[in-house]
């Protein structure tokens, strides 16, 4: 089942409670919130402040993406916040397996990103115990950035190693997705596709957008 | 002139264009952004992208409090992104006379803000290319603290200083102010008091709040 | 042949010459001792100090296992202090192989430990210069966790890694070792198994618990 | 009232509750424990297992002194093991009001470290808020350094701001304080002196080392 | 083609110019400059007002090794320099991606390099980017060290991996290249051979060396 | 005694030995060497490898000045590679003490550096211990920089402070230093003046150079 996730870093923020629920109305079953520190990545942008109010405004499951370096002083404060899935990069984190431990005992779910350079094999010993791998199609950072194609072979062959080991657990990409890259993605193998600048744009409403690009992602796959 | 400056940390951010407008039109002359990294201080904000949001929906000046560890990597983006006066931390700048160069080549006015535990003589060396100096009047990090009394003679001995030396630069304080403290301040020398939790509130609209506090801060003063 | 290997973690600290020499009185072969800096792990132990000290207290070989960031700047320190053998981690070694080389020209022996969700293949190209791999059962940090199932096919892992490669490199295990989950370590290929609450107790002599444990490690091998 | 204070840094640590108990039994009024990080410091020694050693082997007061460059982090936990002074040091706190608040709110006394080089006047605007300032007269790391006489004017002045604004906080100094130093120091204005080397030492029992300190660090103000 | 890249690192320094134009007349077909910055290897040597002299004394391409922790900081000042391939190490670039496509936007060659202790697949997800993959044969941070044998499967390996993916990505090899080495890393695949202290020393010129070097590094492949 | 000295940051690196020559014909009676590790400061320049070259080509004292973060580990690799005076900066010591202890175990004298924004009573407590105090007169990274004003008044406040306690260390600035700011700068009480482009320029010879520079340091002195 193809899900295509609205990342707010590009709504507007004058008026996020509306552009959430017009994310909702819209048909989107979860929303992204995009973390940044200006240290892991060079842009700072929300916090805990931001997912509070993004709850408030809307039932759906929100996902915090912890582009942070130092993401286990922050889990529980985002659990609090009202994150229901709380992602962490995999390469701010020697102690991996502990900051998952983290996240679990929130009773959160647990997702782990990956660069494009971070090879998928790095997760090998924890991927059983994650609800989610967010494989980077861009450089984490900004919105609005192109699609990096090299990162297709990831998600195939992550999608192989988790039907190897029989798990069940979530491929969701972020960057560049768009009505040219949508199907790609979802054929090698990702179900959750974050879609920032692609859904609020000023061409169309919200729920346009989503369906646009959910008819995109499914398309080819007939 | 004593000015109360809204802080967006405590606005409702469902609906910022809004929050800000409300300032405006309550008669703010300027709005304070709090920018934290979540290394400098144990919490993360908002960004440029909020800055750019907040300033679409005012033409009041704009101000980039940086509770950043490494401010000197963002003087650029938070000048185009709107903001009109950009303050840096002392803490963490030990080339601060380059900082403030660089704010200062943006076309942009420059504060730079003190920890309550760190001395106003340290800023000896900087303080006549300043046009403002913040003094925190809690720890950084949080909306809604207590007022450190403590800090009243940094004020007044900062205040002497630039009184000595025939500095027109202004006095900032933040954290903590309210009907009961802003007095205070005032009299030790304070010019603008950054208001968050008492200004956005939900006993009474922010143009009630400000003329309060407006009150408030000037009435023993006579 | 499978050893036991007391930590002194869990040992009394107000009376350790006596608990290390309880160690060696009930059977153990080594001794290990857990250096943490509060920096690479949530907690801060021991160093140098202590390391003497118990070098005075038996002719037991010595393991310092170093869960610091900075290993490079105290290897001289702890061969000098009386450990024979200096464990270092990998995910704190972007220069492993010098690290590797400088506890060589000490005249020490050498291992390097791995927290559980690092990938034991990241090993491959130092593996030939080992005298010891350190797969961590826990999460480094605190005596007394819960044992980490998912560390048993990585020792199943390295010990294919070694027999390929006809390497005989010492395999150690360290976190949550008891009575209950010996027996599947020893099964998977370890060969030192790493003990600390299990050994200081205060239900059986430390000979008593080093016995049992040598028992359950052994049984099922039958 | 001057008091010799022992550090467990030159203790024996294979019996460390006897040294501790002899240390009590010497007429000791509080213990120092010396807590290094190896990032802070070159050297690595002891941490919260060590201070709950220590209490169970005392009744005295404990004091924990953090030469370590997070100490926010482990407040909590020092508290918990049984500190009850907890020293921070000034050089690595730019929140150090913040530190303070975090000691106090453990209920525990709090104490702030200056390095040799650190002017005291850096501590100006927290003076009053402390139970001790401790005015290093070595440069921190080892046990048995040389006194540093540069440090003398250090504690005369500090002695004369307390004066000045009649504040009763104890000025502590630690660091090469012998029967030669002693005196020199009570004379510039300490009342806490602790002593390692000078009080474990091989020529005479604790009890012995301690009056003879006592009697030196008094004998000259008559 | 096997080719010789003098690095100037073991040049003598009171006359660059001088020693690059001999590395040019002697048949040179590049130069190499070593950046170090203290942090990532333990020597500070040279940066950008190198490159920038060396550019101005000769016609060759020039490769910067950047051996420091933050290449992303200096991408645009190196390639501004002079510099025509520019070497970022794998060990220190979470974003190694961005960092790839930072070089490429100055119009520069990029290639990455491994320490010995890093394993070639880990450049997997990025490899088809690249120009070169430079494979460290010592440790990183002086000249005139020993040969590690353990290098030579990696050069093997990354040898397969280009062929496999029909990639034609140069092999480089740094540290220890000698009449003795220089065919064996040959034959396992490399074919730049960064050369220092058997370049530029007292027994020959420098035509004389290189050309004895690229006779050793070929006679056996015949 | 007024001194102009050479920083070799302007010369010509492909001719580094001629350049120094030129300097010690020219009546320079010091050179100095400016080291950078990208880290404290924004640039990159030279370690060891030039402080030994340009040793082999003079005889006079060599100052290193360390604009880099971690000096305490490059003290004794400059002492060794021939430098007479070694200078670190107060901004990155917070064990300042101990570095100064670490220069002068080596034998060679020491300074301390600092940046335009430190006020100089930081150094309070270790002047008596140095040989030099280097005024920073612009933002160190680069050559060629403008003089900063407003640093005059802190060599007059730091010529008072070694007169007032009899001390007869030497100061030294460095940045902008010209015919037109050279007499300012001996008038406020520097001793010392570093002259970089002033020095190596085009349009004179370096002994023309630093007449005319020593000229105009002196003249308004009458």
């Amino acid at each position: 089942m193809v899900e295509i996730v609205p990342s707010i870093l590009s709504a507007d923020f004058t008026r996020l409670g509306e552009q959430v629920r017009d994310a909702e109305t819209g048909g989107a079953g979860r929303i992204q919130i995009d973390v940044m520190d200006g240290h892991f990545v060079p842009n700072i942008t929300m916090g805990p402040l931001v997912v509070e109010a993004v709850r408030r405004s809307t039932r759906l499951p929100l996902e915090a993406h912890l582009m942070i370096t130092n993401p286990q002083e922050y889990i529980q404060t985002f659990a609090q916040a009202g994150a229901d899935v709380i992602i962490v990069h995999q390469e701010v984190c020697p102690h991996l397996h502990r900051v998952i431990q983290q996240v679990k005992a929130t009773g959160r779910r647990v997702g782990v990103a990956l660069n494009p350079s971070t090879p998928v094999f790095l997760l090998k010993d924890v991927l059983s115990l994650l609800d989610m791998v967010l494989i980077m199609t861009v450089n984490p950072g900004f919105g609005g950035q192109d699609f990096i194609p090299e990162t297709l072979p990831k998600i195939v062959e992550l999608r192989r190693m988790l039907a190897e080991r029989n798990l069940s657990c979530d491929i969701e990409v972020d960057g560049g997705i768009s009505e040219k890259t949508a199907a790609s993605v979802v054929k090698a193998g990702a179900n959750l596709l974050v879609a920032g600048s692609s859904v609020y744009n000023q061409r169309e409403t919200v729920k346009q957008a989503i369906e646009r690009l959910q008819r995109a992602a499914t398309s080819e796959r007939l």
